[in-house]
């Protein structure tokens, strides 16, 4: 199923004049917006190739419809997303959930949908079929060295698929833990764990990251051997210049102030890229911005000063994805949710009048900051985001015309009711 | 000092075409906005007598100038509040530290300001000086019946204060709790409790109300024994119509719903009021809205939507007040961001699409659902709470007034600059 | 698998001398002991019938072997469990999971084994095959009448079947809530769980308890629709006496004092019973006694307290019952240790010396009352449950003679390897 | 007031029976006891000046009598404990609270106490009179270079009070930090903390350690500079080799795994020391092993087994230090607890089969690993400890010595009854 540009610029027609009263007041109020919409067409965030099903809880999972039921359907939702938004160019996979078989093939069907390959996903924290060895205590920090170079060999593995895709990087998430006190000498499996990630360093190209992700819980219950950024930052610092701390929003203990963490790690050099959702009590991979859309402008905000600060290419230099799991709404329509929450935060961060804020700094007024800061997120940016789609072909309202255009019913038609996506 | 409304005109003139083209923009958008503006004029929230001095930390307390030095000099804070955005138009008491000597030139002091008194707080969780029994182990919970006795008639007394000065309703915030397992008989702590608040209760006149405020932790740090609000809500059942639970946004574990709490409390008809504050960790005391407005605007989308239901007067049949410490900010400007950050999250809540709400819940519309209450919150509604302030007489930018008039250096002049507040 | 009374023997045989000299040194220590050895050997604690196959969490599951394929297999796994230890004298069974097929043959085989039937558990957190209606909206809260009166029916026809087997209680525990702000009315879906509790209380027999179980969240995230003890407590007032609150000391947020939570439903006469387990994070359901076995002994220090004050038998007059997943231990071993941590947890409260408790909190004597808890819990009471053990046939060491036997080795031999539990 | 050593005696004597028939059954449980014993006579835990006198919170401080009035008086205070205990031999001064007059004659009292001054502590989180520059926007981050600098000499002022003394450290607790967002650029006060740590590194003597202690929150509210053990390490790597972290148990978001944290500062070797205390809900600063004594145990564990692993000293080579406040004990009382409650979870940690540990770790045994620390766990050690201070001259009871000898009444007459401890 495809979009046609067609039906996208009569839905555009009809929003067309409200839109643009939007914009000319908008732009009455802050002045230039040329450079700001800019930005936001060349912003593009990555959809993980695992968010396409129905995700679930232990406790159940309710599947929709019309779910892909191959690489090549997975493809083809992320390129109805970007069709929708032109704001989700990339999609991330994750083996071997998602190993091509044709790999000319699926190159050339991304291209047709304008996606680049994303970060690649190792997968060490369930068993294959026909795997030599579990994973159940553990792959990278496994007691058992045989373990450990299955888990090692993977992850090289990965790495292969991705370079003959076109991806420039690994994302590491580890599952390795404890649950029980007792069960793991934890300086063991961290020198375990870094002997192994830094075999897999040995096999990166030059030109690729590798982002190690930290998790405080889950699925261990004691311990995670990287649960949190110090840690992931005392790995990377030691494997060098390649590996990079990613910052999954969700993989924090309560409270933690992840905007300071995201300022620091930049200061670092260490930051490689996000996984985006929300959540409330733990790594409940919520739509982006559904709970807390002040912390993301927050994270926002010490993203574009500390790029900024470093030179860096708002666009390219770091890695931008979702991970989420939808259990109660449509998959594409909560992920063009998240994506639109992810943009408009990105453009109420480029408001902030960074040289006033810095005065006030300077100063001690905190009630300016503050002002500063609120002025930015209480603006409603809504048209901006709009007029990036409107200006590179997408919808102003993509989530309408999703639905005006029934696409959920044409994949169900199409790939049935009953369908179940690969992996999680 | 007193701020002449003249110089408001002055103020409103600089600002009122900038001001009329938000507002014509908003209206345009959201068609009717006669009917909000009025709910914004006649919303008022108490200003508590302790947030007018710079409150502090275990740790230590960093003064301004200008603190208020007597009850009259409250007030007369509290005024210039008033006069600058017309949102606080009551005081509320905490005794002993605000006891009159003269309750009819308080009285008149604060007409002139067009003041009300809200509720009156008392406080068993210090001793005073002088005081025959001491609350080190509690008082309405205490083992000791002196100690309970001493407590209630306290209560009592505050109670008489307040009839003398025409508040209403009578606060109860109990630092009651242990701070290690085995001090306390949970059980005989709460039956104490009970019946020395039957005791008080027995005190009210016929029209007051009771509000019975909960505490996850501090000062005691195992167990407090009105603890959360299912605590209170025992004890306000069993204590008859006129007790309600208040709620104090920052009394709660991490993650609590607060939202679903003040839904099923009116739903009970149980909710008494509110203590507005915003926190991160515990009870941080910060300014309202500056850590978490959607759920300060979630909150209010419950209220609206709950109260509503009930048939309940917005403006009167809850009580309203901010409860906020500020160590690091001019105390008359925190609070004005604090009114400032609870009307707009009013505004918000009133912009809700009830009608489609309901149904996009009546046909489990996650999505939809979603997208009608970030509609709200994303809508600039900043104009809406300036057009209600001109409307009535106060600025359009409060702290922007604030500043350029200069009342807290006018204050220092007036009070010193090492003044203390009394109280906390 | 049966495990011979001469094997038993013999092991106890060995160990015998070694016992005998600690409880020796224990009854000189805190004199009497025969009142305590009889209370632990009454107590008994209930396995779930889906605690005995391998558990897992949504990133994976980790099968050991062996694990009963039928409702029959797993009463035989109880019935080792209850051999090795005579405190695990009951079997909760979860429906859909567990329908007998014959019940006289089922009872029968309880029998045998000295197996109770526990509550029975409904399940409507799930869709099963051929089912009318989907959960994923809710059950009981569910905006559709139609899918509230499936879900009535489904719990009245386990009432059915729990009065076939002998049961006297069922356990509600609703995943009904909401993961998105907005997706529901929080009132109404109150209102629509109470008006099905309703239905559901009035199919119970006169002698049945209905216990309906409170969870913070998971696996829905911003909401849940019986979410703590107050919302529990707040249905089974309006419920009627045999409706009680059941507590699963996994379902609190951060830092609860669930042991105060504990008291006060004792004290209301609305405690119904518990899930044992223990966690770190969330609902983890770990061992129970893993890792706060100080909580767990403050738990019990209140029950016994408690339900003494009331003159409630221990034993029989609230519902004792383990509810945990075990994805890295064999769960019968896992069970073995979560049942001995929960009779330490109890023997070592019945040695708390209550009189002195009682002065020390009268004499606000913190330290004392500190003291006389630490006492308790400081004791090594092993040999005491030990001892109850040694006295019913049970063995010394059910670990250790679990190990002994080999039983794991001999439940594969049985059932095969690749065998998985029905059920989570 | 000094306890005489005769009253030590007969106070033994009395009890010293008892004791006897404790140890030989615990000697004939664990085998041999004496390395244990002199282990635990090695162990000292140094005593904070500020936690002498009654500590409170923000809402009040209910003072007991006889308080210390002096520097010379809190040395007596810990001259007391030392004597009841042994275990008490060093006290930690805060400068400016506790400057000495008369430095010889100082080192002369504590000698007669057998006490050695341990770390020093500055404060920059308060503002004393007649300082220049204000901390309140911070100390070591401010963006004023002046008080930065101020703040720097401080430090090394304390250090020059420190080195006067015999001290061999100095504690950096820095309350920096924010409460409001915008407040601070992160990474500037990020790099002045660093500069100004820098030039206070430089002045540290070449036997000295500098421990930077971490916080997550409290006093300001939303960020903190040195906020979690990542952002002290980060610190501390850059500073050099004298540089150390320190880790008190009440600084962590909840549900932190701090156990895994020591181990892995201890691997890196960037453990400092500690602040022992314990808490529920944040920096509760209750008695060590009150509230979570299996936590304190598992902390135990990883230091011997890290310790051990690098040949280290556990006596001598990191800093040992309560650091709590007493609200409602009597504070000396309260120490006796907390000195008891680590040497328990000291002696149990000593207590673990490492060697059995070790196999069960590699053979990913979990249940036996639970086993093996739960069996040191449950053992009553008390024994231990006691004849650990037998063998050293001070009391097998050291609670009940102090009550029987009436030591609280000694110092209310000694130095009256409204005497209020400098300092916190």
């Amino acid at each position: 199923m495809i979009i046609d540009s067609n039906k996208i610029d009569t839905h555009n027609e009809i929003l067309i004049q409200s839109h643009a009263n939007k914009l000319v007041f908008l732009a009455s109020e802050i002045g230039e917006t040329e450079n700001i919409v800019q930005k936001l067409i060349d912003f593009q965030i990555a959809i993980p190739s695992w968010a396409l099903g129905t995700g679930g809880t232990r406790f159940g999972r309710f599947a929709g419809g019309g779910e892909p039921r191959s690489l090549e359907e997975k493809i083809e939702d992320v390129g109805l997303l970007h069709a929708l938004n032109n704001a989700s160019g990339a999609i991330s996979l994750h083996i071997p959930w998602d190993i091509p078989t044709d790999y000319n093939a699926i190159k050339s069907l991304a291209a047709q949908h304008n996606l680049k390959f994303d970060a690649v996903n190792s997968n060490t924290f369930q068993d294959q079929a026909n795997q030599e060895h579990s994973y159940k205590f553990g792959s990278l920090q496994n007691v058992n060295k045989a373990v450990r170079k299955q888990a090692v060999a993977h992850n090289i593995e990965v790495i292969q698929q991705g370079i003959a895709l076109g991806s420039e990087s690994l994302t590491v998430w580890l599952a390795d833990g404890s649950s029980f006190p007792g069960q793991l000498n934890f300086r063991k499996a961290y020198q375990n764990t870094l002997e192994s990630l830094e075999e897999i360093y040995a096999a990166l190209p030059s030109n690729w990251k590798l982002f190690l992700e930290y998790k405080n819980a889950e699925p261990n219950f004691y311990s995670t051997t990287v649960a949190d950024w110090g840690q992931s930052y005392s790995y990377v610092k030691k494997l060098g210049d390649k590996a990079k701390t990613l910052v999954d929003l969700g993989h924090h203990l309560p409270n933690a102030n992840i905007e300071q963490i995201v300022s620091l790690l930049l200061m670092e050099d260490k930051l490689g890229g996000f996984h985006f959702n929300d959540s409330k009590y733990g790594d409940d991979d919520l739509t982006a911005g559904s709970l807390k859309p002040y912390q993301l402008f927050l994270i926002f905000n010490e993203l574009v000063e500390g790029m900024d600060a470093r030179g860096m290419n708002h666009a390219k230099d770091l890695g931008w994805m979702i991970d989420a799991s939808h259990n109660i709404k449509d998959p594409l329509e909560d992920l063009l949710q998240s994506v639109e929450a992810i943009m408009i935060a990105y453009a109420q961060a480029l408001l902030v009048d960074r040289k006033a804020l810095e005065i006030a700094q300077n100063e001690n007024d905190v009630v300016r900051a503050q002002e500063i800061l609120q002025n930015a997120f209480r603006t409603d940016v809504r048209a901006l985001v709009a007029e990036a789609r409107l200006r590179s072909g997408a919808a102003l309202n993509p989530v309408g015309l999703y639905r005006d255009l029934a696409v959920r019913n044409g994949l169900i038609a199409e790939r049935g009711l009953k369908t179940m996506a690969t992996g999680l």
